[in-house]
């Protein structure tokens, strides 16, 4: 039995240009990306500043897992900067083929939540997940998210196939 | 009685400069825009060439309701690019509170729809709303929104409480 060395963290500037690497892998094996948001298209300066920016944020978070120091996995929550909804923080999964069914998604759910919980301003996280997506939707029920819509051809597949998408949301509390 | 006229177009090139001015009113008399994605922050020349790309888009509309030529409402539907989600168009309305219950908005949801089954695109309409706003539910309703989910802590006020939004769609058949 070999042993790994996996650190989930958050991410700095210094990550940027492999970020911006597994990024364009993960764009391209997975159906199920929601990280559009983090910008596919910028260059790793942008990217470096991007990251300075969400590492001091007070509602926005983003966590690379790594195994033996290669980004192997992301996750995000972002968040607006209006009052009215700054509470509100989507949560963005995506991990390289590769290392699905490690738990790496469990234990990035973990420190999204203890985040959350620390900040003091997230007081509602939510996703959308695709109803096929039976792997993911599995996670986030385990981690006490409930199903708030089934929307209706809430994605398109490859073939053409409207699919329903679920509206997931878990409330924080102090 | 007086008469009025009353115009709802596409916004074009040329209403960039009035059109930020609505928006600026707009941004503050109300809670329910939905509309930043506009761009509040941008020239009048971004938003000139940003009105020439919506115009010619397949899949987003800006439309301008005009009370003898000057802009009071605005209504628009955003979709993405990205093929798995082209087909999802997500409507914000604004109208200047001086003209709300002259029936404008059902004017413009008409015109939204029409413009809707025309695309080809477009397969799904969907909007958020806060639950207490009844005159734009009744709307949406009255027009076949069906409402998916009841989104806990979907908005805060201005006096700190937390809101139900509801999330409302409605699906185009050809």
């Amino acid at each position: 039995m070999s042993e790994v060395n996996i650190v989930i963290r958050k991410a700095i500037p210094a990550d940027a240009a492999e970020l911006l690497k597994v990024l364009q892998v993960l764009g391209g094996e997975t159906d199920f990306l929601v990280m559009d948001d983090l910008g596919l298209d910028m260059t790793a300066v942008e990217m470096a500043d991007n990251l300075a920016l969400m590492y001091e944020s007070p509602n926005n978070l983003l966590l690379v897992a790594l195994l033996d120091e290669t980004i192997v996995g992301v996750a995000s929550v972002m968040a607006s900067a209006k009052l009215s909804i700054a509470h509100i923080g989507e949560i963005g999964f995506s991990i390289l083929k590769e290392y699905w069914g490690f738990g790496l998604g469990s234990f990035m759910m973990e420190e999204i939540l203890i985040w959350a919980e620390s900040t003091g301003v997230i007081r509602r996280l939510e996703l959308t997940v695709q109803a096929r997506n039976e792997r993911a939707c599995s996670l986030y029920e385990k981690f006490d998210f409930q199903t708030e819509a089934v929307m209706a051809r809430g994605v398109k597949s490859d073939e053409g196939e409207f699919l329903d998408v679920y509206l997931m949301s878990r409330m924080i509390d102090e």
